[in-house]
């Protein structure tokens, strides 16, 4: 195995064979740019390290990596439509570039694009391939689905909120290492083993992205610190910080998050107290270390080299402290 | 071979297994909706009577045929979106009984709905189906790009127009057909005939569409005879019409079609002698037949019985009557 700097590279330099100029332009050109938007390429680089964590040479794993990753790229775009989202990686979205109907139609070529990567494998690795891809781009619907539903609710339960976080982002990381699993021919065990290692992660990644909403370094975290609070988003620390304050925390957090004032300095540092004070802040803490153990224990069951575990291991913990 | 009523009522009934009640509701239930407002089914009882065309149980290709249903009802609701329709089959969009970003998941989750309904097939088979279904649905996509880039054109060539119908509709026809032959193991040489019977059926019937929203009785033709003049569509008599008419009424019927008076019946008239006196509309008549004659032709090349081609090409002439 290498590092995750050649994995990227690797990623990068296919991606530009892919997105060459193709008509109807009107139909292409949106899909080109969003792919070379950039981003960390994460779950396609995913998808290529577990290839060769199970001895294959990752050139196997490059389309189902592609795929993974023209996939997530579809759900940004039809998600940003959605979210009426200016910007995506600091870029104009495609809906914004363009028009909506622009952004719905490409969306839609994505989708279908990412099937077809699938076809240059055999037939059997082919229906793998495409019946995880089903089951997952299904959940993520229905996770994207469930986040829209609870922004209206007020009585959104933890394994609610687990469930919405787990389909609409953690499942694609366990399908992106699966697939890498897949092309490998690693064994079923081992194929669920390596998924269930990714799901674990993904919800451990999404909660600390909840936590470091709150609590996260302004010079290190990529997003505004303290925006789910302006938001009025309930995250993991939100619910839980209802479940367990005072009555009195309690109500002045959910009137909090019914306001928008102009400034929110006050309205994010009185959050963060109750975050704090009620102990949400420590559970979320706690529960992002639960999903990471979890991940790490799987990771041992696996018929890979102790090396491999290793280099898994370190960039599991690496993307916990987000330095990648 | 059974008559298509039995295969409509087969559809019907494979389609309320398929549509039960899922979470979360609020994705599913604009679903259901869509696939059971009805419509005639025609593409997949396509798909049933091409599998029974060449001796295999129309049973085995059930879940073919619901797929093309599944992918030509999700192409409905995201095309509505676009064209911001009000009505589909005289109840309302999804669009407009829900709303946007519900048509936009909606249509997404079905999109891939379609492709897991192939998953019972064993994995060459599924292949197949995948890879025809994916080049088919591209097409689908690239032929609304195309009427869309169209609408804000004046220089649209009938080659280009040509294309752009193949693509938005024939193209699934075929599809529905090869599916057929796919499921029950036809050579490649078959699958091919039967996919081109189904194009260029589908570019005929899709010409015919035109032909009769000029011409046809408005006792039987289901749309308002003149709507695509009244919305200036530039359909094939439209563009033939350019090309053949004097210079006088080309230029007429050019200045025509910037028009949108509240009273649209002195155009229609206008529009439609220039349809006839510049032969567009005998040349449309004749494009027709020579698509149909195209379609039986290859008919005739097929390794089917005499009778089974008795019974495509009797369904067929009534698709062009539209008795069906």
């Amino acid at each position: 195995m290498q590092n995750v700097l050649f994995y990227q590279d690797a990623v990068t330099s296919y991606l530009e064979g892919f997105t060459k100029e193709r008509e109807p332009v009107s139909l292409y050109n949106p899909i080109n740019y969003i792919l070379q938007l950039g981003g960390k390429r994460l779950r396609p680089v995913l998808t290529l390290m577990t290839a060769e964590a199970f001895n294959v040479d990752y050139k196997k794993a490059l389309d189902a990596a592609l795929s993974i990753e023209v996939f997530h790229n579809f759900s940004l775009v039809h998600d940003d439509i959605m979210d009426d989202a200016p910007l995506r990686r600091g870029q104009e979205t495609v809906h914004e570039k363009w028009d909506v109907n622009t952004g719905i139609l490409s969306g839609d070529a994505m989708l279908i694009m990412a099937y077809q990567l699938f076809e240059n494998y055999e037939p059997t690795v082919f229906q793998a391939l495409a019946k995880l891809f089903s089951k997952t781009a299904l959940e993520v619907c229905e996770g994207q689905q469930y986040d829209v539903d609870f922004e209206i609710r007020d009585d959104v339960t933890i394994p609610e909120y687990l469930k919405m976080i787990e389909y609409k982002t953690a499942v694609l990381v366990g399908a992106a290492m699966q697939m890498g699993a897949i092309v490998a021919k690693a064994s079923e065990e081992d194929q669920k083993g390596i998924y269930e290692f990714g799901r674990n992660l993904g919800i451990a990644f999404q909660l600390q992205d909840d936590y470091l909403d709150a609590f996260g370094d302004p010079k290190t975290f990529g997003k505004q610190v303290g925006g789910d609070i302006i938001e009025n988003k309930k995250t993991y620390l939100y619910i839980k910080a209802v479940e367990f304050a005072s009555k009195e925390n309690k109500l002045e957090l959910q009137h909090l998050f019914s306001l928008s004032p102009s400034d929110p300095s006050d309205k994010i540092e009185t959050a963060k107290n109750i975050f704090l004070s009620s102990g949400a802040a420590e559970a979320t803490r706690a529960e992002i270390e639960n999903y990471t153990n979890k991940a790490f224990e799987v990771l041992e069951t696996l018929n890979i080299s102790e090396k491999n575990k290793d280099i898994l291991k370190a960039f599991g913990s690496s993307l916990m402290n987000r330095n990648v």
